[in-house]
């Protein structure tokens, strides 16, 4: 059985709130007392967890890091989402889904950021290639502040083949591509839609891209012109987002 | 005369072409033929400076990192703008200016990041106060993708204090607090705004929070909620974008 060791206060308390893994042992570094340490603790316990107290330096060992933060714990793997699983929810939830298809990023800190703003914004899943990708580790648990631990995260194998799945379960498919005229500002996303995000250096596959049904653009000015992977895949989530907040507000007002 | 030791292949490349800083000497790896490295080769050449071949541990030495791309430049310290030019420029070019005002952001990292959105959207000019801010590093330059060599960033030792200079000049300042019921996607944010936005851990100060104009959120939803700093400081600078965008449309479609 594959197990993993996850660490930092945010990864461990959502590991543990999300209840989604097995947690097997949480690590204390000795004579850590913070408030946020105090609070894992009160948690782990709640939970029946055993809880183990080391020494700085063996906690180092186990983490395999620097930047626990005093806290660890041995979990079950991570545990992905199935596309179906995520689509059904969609359609017995609410009309209108968004979906966030994830290719070529390969920096953990990026794909931990992306997870933890589409967290914010409600994102219903979000899906990675397994050979393209970061994949789900403690680290990217980390730079997520935990989020990774909420979202439902799909791992495929043919990313071109899935958005031919999504099509067919009646998503319209929106790529990111700097090159594209079409402002993703003035465009309707309220309806269910799968946002693609390309990856730090060489943005999405041509493959990818060519599977788009729209491509669009976040406007940018300027002499360097280029926004972080993470950044641009926020402002167009919060775009859709946004563009449904609005679209509420004015159904509530009854216009 | 206090000089710097930039690194990585945007940070030099922007540098020379924003021409804001003396470079001394470019720095590059000895055996590095990538097309981006001879673009800085060229670039260095059409300016005249001196390109200095090393081998790649005495760059690593020289630049102090790893993570240098084959390419270092020696150049003059990073030089501020300050806030009386940024405002008069600002009268000058057009009515309607955007500042960011930056307190407690510590992480090198998160600045750059920040800059180098504020860079995508125009931003004005961005304050940053001495002892509660990452400084203008080569390791800030690096996270900005260069951004930093172009942007106006003026530091100040008393943050209220400029903020009150800002109101005496006519802006209006509007603080991003998680807290506020007050949404920026339904606020006007087309006028003179400076934004204030908080750090990693502990937000904007008490003091800087007091001097706002206006509190205001970004929403968000779900079990962690809460975005990194770098992030909501991208959708709070994309908003004031996008509804400037969408009023000078509107102007032009003579509505």
């Amino acid at each position: 059985m594959r197990t993993e060791i996850l660490y930092g206060i945010h990864p461990v308390i959502e590991a543990i709130s999300a209840n989604r893994r097995d947690i097997y042992e949480v690590y204390i570094e000795k004579g850590k007392t913070s408030q946020r340490v105090k609070k894992v603790l009160a948690l782990a316990e709640s939970k029946k967890i055993p809880i183990v107290t080391v020494k700085p330096s063996a906690l180092k060992s186990i983490t395999g890091t620097e930047i626990h933060q005093g806290i660890g714990a041995k979990t079950s793997g991570y545990a992905y989402a199935r596309l179906s699983d995520v689509n059904d929810k969609i359609q017995k939830d609410h009309s209108n889904g968004l979906i966030l298809l994830l290719d070529n990023i390969l920096d953990p800190q990026n794909l931990g950021a992306l997870i933890r703003t589409a967290l914010c914004v409600q994102v219903d899943g979000i899906i990675i290639p397994k050979d393209r990708s970061a994949l789900p580790t403690p680290a990217v648990s980390k730079a997520s502040a935990g989020a990774l631990e909420h979202v439902a995260l799909v791992c495929v194998v043919n990313m071109a083949r899935t958005m031919n799945t999504l099509k067919e379960m009646g998503w319209w498919i929106v790529g990111m591509d700097k090159a594209s005229g079409q402002s993703i500002f003035f465009s309707d996303l309220t309806g269910s839609v799968a946002i693609v995000v390309g990856g730090e250096e060489k943005g999405m596959r041509p493959l990818v891209k060519n599977h788009c049904d729209f491509l669009m653009s976040i406007p940018q000015t300027g002499p360097v012109s280029s926004l972080n992977a993470a950044v641009a895949g926020a402002i167009a989530m919060y775009e859709v987002f946004r563009q449904r907040l609005f679209l509420k507000e004015k159904m509530q007002r009854g216009r």
